[in-house]
């Protein structure tokens, strides 16, 4: 018995702003800073996706990453690629888009989509130099 | 006699939109696609600015990295840091805001603030996969 | 009046093998070395195209990126990935398969293929530390 | 008492196929699709090998680095760079060589070698976007 | 309730040398090899602090990066930045500069002035092929 | 008759200090800032070299990459690695060791050791963010 964790990486391009309606404009202000900016400011994010589990000792493999891809893609890729991602993603609606919020709700679309095994991590780095990880604890 | 050429990076998160306001909304979506929703969409961005010249034998460096360094900073990291490259930059105003374009208008704003040497070449990433080169020609 | 020059990279996986069948044995494996294996070897190839040209004033664009990497795709990256670059690939008949050979066939296949402006540079990267660049000269 | 991990980093080319002879050819393409090729394909593997335990306290160092590379260098890479993977590599017979499988037989082939401390992880990447984690458990 | 990881990545230029004064001057030799030369030698380090915790469902972060990254640099990039690691910081004395033992120290003075959540990891690059890790336990 | 340019990379890490001691103290502080510590900093610095030629058409290598990696070893690497630039490397003596210093005097010694084809540029990263090109002109 053996676990092996596969990783599949993606990467998008998206707009947001850091704004919480329930506080006043100042103190979004003095929290976000630049990343408050009304007029919006984006990034590439690039996106790393963790399975578990053995392989299928007939294929070799924990999962096919054809299958793998094409569930990142279709669940979280095409849904924030070239969007807002305050003002156009369903399953964002009323989320403060930090990146922390961010791979907490992908987990939650993601984690019964997995074609096999099962969800470990899903990494996020919304530059280079700041990355939020979940391991759905 | 003997020309050096020193290359500083920076980078900058910012959202823009392809759009041309002189083509009908039908025409920018065939153009530009994605790239031109209305909602925005964003990038973080790479730039690379080489200077060429003699380094000064007295110092051993062309340009003392902490003042190009500065200047680059002033004349185009702090205008589009965390901006809307198509509301808020004033040297791009009126500029469809194409990583072609982009690097066009960097080169007019810096071309004359560097502090020694000459600009020789911007380089923007828009993504690690697509780059614009200018070298004022 | 301003040339651009606009990066499109790609990438792909291919098995090849140095050897020129007008050598011995002897003389194959003395210059290629490990390289000449047999049994073949691979890479992971990345491929950065170069375009030069004026961006086109309406739409800002020296070539619409979507069609570089149609154009990439179909001419280079279909024909050689997850191939046999030795055996599998109708341009490189005949070639002994070093990074050098791969630019100028590439060049050749891509050139009168560019959909705007005109091709200015292949950069091939056979390794990270290995890098073969063909400018059409 | 502080367990230290460490990490050393190496990587080769190698070629493979994947296909399982005990599936009929037509189930071989559907699973494993492009990288079923009968003519081979490649990678650049990068392969990392992290170790656990406290640092000697005469030294500061888990592990000699040095040591570290010479075992991985001579236990995995010089098996399997610049060679054939289903065709060349010993410890890989009869192995369905996908990336699941390669980092369960590293691990297997490594881990009573190591200098000092314990095998902790082995992480392969096949390429920048597939990567393959085992831990032992 | 939600476990979410966050990482900020800093890195610093430092020199240094390997070397225990309590072993003699040919054993040093033996043990660290070039990393022992009297005349010191550098590298870029690159430095991954993760902290751990619950976003506050108030700002959905876990904790500002702009805190967490003055609290990096204070504590640790400040003290250690163009410096020479084993003569010039105050909370290195008489420690053997490998990269165990500095990832052990920045630990022990970075612990308790995370500004929210807990330290989690700390990961060290000396090289691009070396790194430590500690996790406090 | 095809000019193709092949790049080979390589690195070192060394300790360094820019000090000219030609000039004050005071001066070389002001010029200099945290580069001329007394006690030395240092980086891991990233190499490319790049030849030019035309491949010999019975190998189709414009230089084997064998032999260029073992000039480039020899002649700077091995000089240079684990060092102190200003104190151990005969070649830089009385150098201020800028990076456009380096890549000057790097030019200097392997010029003329080229096996195949002609040297034609240099490149030295000192840092990722601060490069310097020789090209010999």
């Amino acid at each position: 018995m053996s676990t092996i964790y596969l990783t599949r990486k993606g990467h998008f391009a998206a707009a947001h702003r850091l704004h919480n309606p329930e506080l006043s404009d100042e103190e979004n202000l003095r929290i976000y800073g630049p990343c408050n900016n009304p007029n919006w400011h984006g990034h590439n994010y690039n996106l790393e996706v963790t399975i578990a589990g053995e392989p299928d000792p007939r294929t070799g493999m924990l999962c096919n990453l054809k299958d793998l891809d094409r569930v990142i893609r279709q669940t979280i890729i095409d849904q924030v690629d070239h969007k807002n991602l305050n003002l156009e993603v369903a399953f964002l609606d009323g989320v403060t888009t930090t990146v922390e919020n961010l791979v907490l709700r992908f987990w939650q679309v993601l984690a019964d989509q997995i074609p096999a095994g099962r969800l470990h991590e899903i990494r996020l780095y919304e530059t280079e130099r700041n990355v939020a990880i979940y391991r759905g604890e």
